[in-house]
């Protein structure tokens, strides 16, 4: 056994079980045991208690998946695993991570004579029935030892995974696959807001998204999910307009802002979640205060 | 015989063929009569050579639709055949007409005595194959006398079709549709253009366009139209930067201005397209103008 | 007596003050006779109770400036006078009235022989005192006798007031107007908004601003308004983030799109209004209902 | 004599000239010492060769204003300095640099007992005449010692200058201002691009801004030197259609997605320029491939 997932969050844990499904059997560690064990009673993994343990179990070469936060978690990892690695192992980030982080990562694994691969991963809470889509950088020896596990992980063994290149090339790729997304998602956001609005036609958005989804222009998977919810409520009363969002988006937008590429629309998606987090409001009561200072328009007062 | 396709263009057309796939016959006409000889051999539909002729033709109730360019050659049409219709006929508006042409379109055939439908419809170039999604307006009885051709155009009698409400209804769904559209192409767009810039990755859009169709979030009907013109050539050398327009585009940013609620990533979107059009350029001279104004920073000249 | 002015309100009150401090003497009339009356007894000028009584009161050829709100206001104004007046007679429309009305009102007030002006005035509570930015479309001949009014209105005669053109122009220019203004405003909001934010520098925004109208490329009269009221507070605490918007930033954005002419920064500062107006959040709640959909993310409920 | 300016490009020859006409005398410094030579026969200030002869000439504690380019050549200057310099002396940083740069460097600085100031500078080529406007972070000491230069340097000893917090304040305040710059300037590019289009009208830009300098909203020192070009030639037909953009532009729209502070329209300016240096044009390519491929729109080939 060379090859193990280390965290068994909602991502981490449904890729062990995709791999599972897949008849394949590998080293699986969580930082609470407990899901360690939940998992493995499972899938029929091996558990491991702890990164010893994980060493103890795996031959090698081994190949060791981190599916941590990015950030502090996913270094904190790095730290503790290098010193216990062997020349020829590898690790995988699987994390969200910056793909500036890559590179000096590979050089800090490469002191230890480890490959680092940096794969971005995505297809959220469906990947486990649909598969993952995962784009990775790093060497060619590196593509081809993750190929099986890539296989399994993928849709289907030919589609859904790709070696893009060199380290940090994953992360970047998948990146601006995020960036995108934010840009489909708010012009679906609109445009469902403008029907919401033209309350003469007393439009059905839960049919209007399911007739999209057979041979419009705008067929997609972010429509499929749309009208799955909007099947079930369209008028969204319950919901706070509140949207969060993640490092890869805003990322995206600087990337843009470094390159000089304009990528005005994600940036514009990004600014419209800062919005609606309550963080133009200091700059709409500047507005409103303008107004009322050169043409006494009245102002609201809480 | 009822049913008659008016306007045998590249939308109309492939429509009829459709139908003629499904085992329907039906009447067509179009303004140059080579063109409907021709579609006739194709599908055995039955060629009428003028609008007399398709009255002459078609049993009382009639269906007629129109698939003509929206405007004044819809409008012709309209003017001519309305006086030669008879009550308890009805007309469908297929093009891309503006939603408040509607109203005052189906008042007019109302004083004929005959029904209008107005029909949006997608799908394009592909339609023929996939089958087209199409949205309508009009009365429920209108809708049910349409119902049969909507399921042999349609993707599946079950899917693709929708009638959406009262007249108008449909071609403003078709209008947000487009809109949609639009945000979405530019997303994709500065997403690719991006990755086209880093150069140092030497990323192959070609085959990231593939690995997403595959478990991404982004997968959707564009990039599939995208992946498969990227492998064909991912260089676009020979292409100019030049992005035309259309109504639909217009008619969403306008609508949400009329409306009061925000499109922006929409609007943004037509607004980059104008400036592939050039139409950006005086902007751009002042603003260099304005720079060396304050700055004494250098412009360029032609 | 030719000159009167129609309507008391804000703007019509004070250029009513503003001619009488340069030593004209002009008729007045508002809807509400008791408003006439205080002005007239402050200013000197002439009341007329209705509109018989002002056609009565001015000599031939009359000049009319009417100060009302657009639309339908200004349009039955038009109505009850023009059966009353004579031929060689002048209507000046000061209101925001769109730029398209204004070639029809103007053939209307040709068949009595009427000429029309149509007028953009720029000043709001500050005119009284700063004078008027007057731009206004019209024939030469109606230029030349409306130009001792204008000269007494504008800042100083020589300067803050253009005759732009044929009619529309006027109210087309002062729209224009409008739209940088909106642009303006959004770029100081956000800037200031940054600046607040910015909480580990505890900057002074008050002094920033002040600062800023001395030598800085940001100077400007929307910034001499902001540094004011930020002097006073700058903690806009008792301010709800609510902008309004009004006709002119909506027709600068529609103008745009129907000239085919990209105004991005105009129209996105019109959204980014919108959005304050709670019109984003359906699009918003629309947005947390995917992220949970494909992510499983949380998303807040009401 | 305590002050030195070292860099006599168009910012720091001008600051040097404008002292000198204040009644000061300095010590100057360039990089090619016959611009130093030929400032100092027009302005009496005290000529040194380099940075030893500087030193020498200063009386402690000196004070020395680098008015280099950001990055490396600022940071070269510092790492010249600093070994020779003495405690108590300071440094202000007069460059454009980015604001997170100022805190290190003050660290640096403090290790040799040196003060650092950060400055943001304002007024381009017209601070000569107009004087400069200047925001500054530092110790509250630092402060006390620049004044006398700031109220020189300013338009007047009591307005254009501000001490605005801790170091690296006086460089983000004027980051942001720059950020508000570029907002303001799109807002005017695109209202005159829109009335340079209305060819109906056949407005008269130049009197158009001349107008809007008197009484109206959008009056600004931006309108004034638009109107002093547009006097000149309002059709800007030898002008390039290419924007540059510089490092605060793009440090604000970073600022912005950093702090999570929605700045949309000053990012968008700063995408439009990106626009206009032709870095949209892979992304219009893609979008009329996608056209073309979905409705066999006709795209143009180069």
């Amino acid at each position: 056994m060379e090859f193990a997932i280390v965290g068994l969050g909602r991502m981490g844990g449904n890729m062990a079980r995709r791999l599972a499904r897949k008849g394949m059997r590998i080293a699986v560690m969580n930082r609470t045991f407990d899901v360690t064990e939940a998992l493995v009673k499972e899938t029929g993994h091996v558990a491991c208690v702890d990164y010893a343990a994980l060493i103890a179990t795996l031959d090698t070469p081994r190949m060791i998946w981190l599916m941590l936060p990015a950030g502090d978690v996913t270094e904190a990892a790095l730290t503790a695993l290098l010193p216990l690695l062997s020349p020829g192992d590898l690790i995988v980030d699987g994390a969200n991570s910056h793909y500036k982080e890559d590179a000096p990562r590979a050089s800090r694994c490469a002191h230890f004579g480890v490959e680092f691969v940096d794969a971005g991963v995505s297809g959220g809470v469906w990947g486990l029935e649909n598969g993952y889509c995962i784009m990775f950088g790093g060497s060619k020896a590196a593509a081809a030892r993750l190929q099986p596990y890539m296989e399994a992980l993928a849709p289907t063994p030919a589609t859904g995974w790709l070696h893009t290149g060199p380290v940090g090339s994953g992360h970047y790729v998948k990146m601006v696959h995020n960036g995108i997304e934010y840009g489909m998602m708010q012009a679906f956001a609109e445009g469902f807001a403008l029907m919401k609005d033209k309350s003469e036609y007393a439009l059905d958005l839960a049919a209007i998204s399911e007739l999209w989804r057979h041979g419009s222009v705008v067929r997609s998977w972010l429509l499929d999910l749309s009208a799955a919810f909007l099947a079930e409520d369209q008028t969204l009363e319950a919901i706070e307009p509140f949207v969060a969002d993640s490092g890869e988006g805003r990322w995206t937008a600087l990337a843009s802002i470094e390159q000089g590429i304009p990528a005005p629309v994600m940036t514009l998606a990004l600014a419209m979640r800062f919005a609606t987090q309550g963080k133009h409001d200091y700059a709409a009561k500047l507005l409103a205060k303008m107004r009322q200072g050169f043409g006494g328009h009245a102002i609201k007062h809480s």
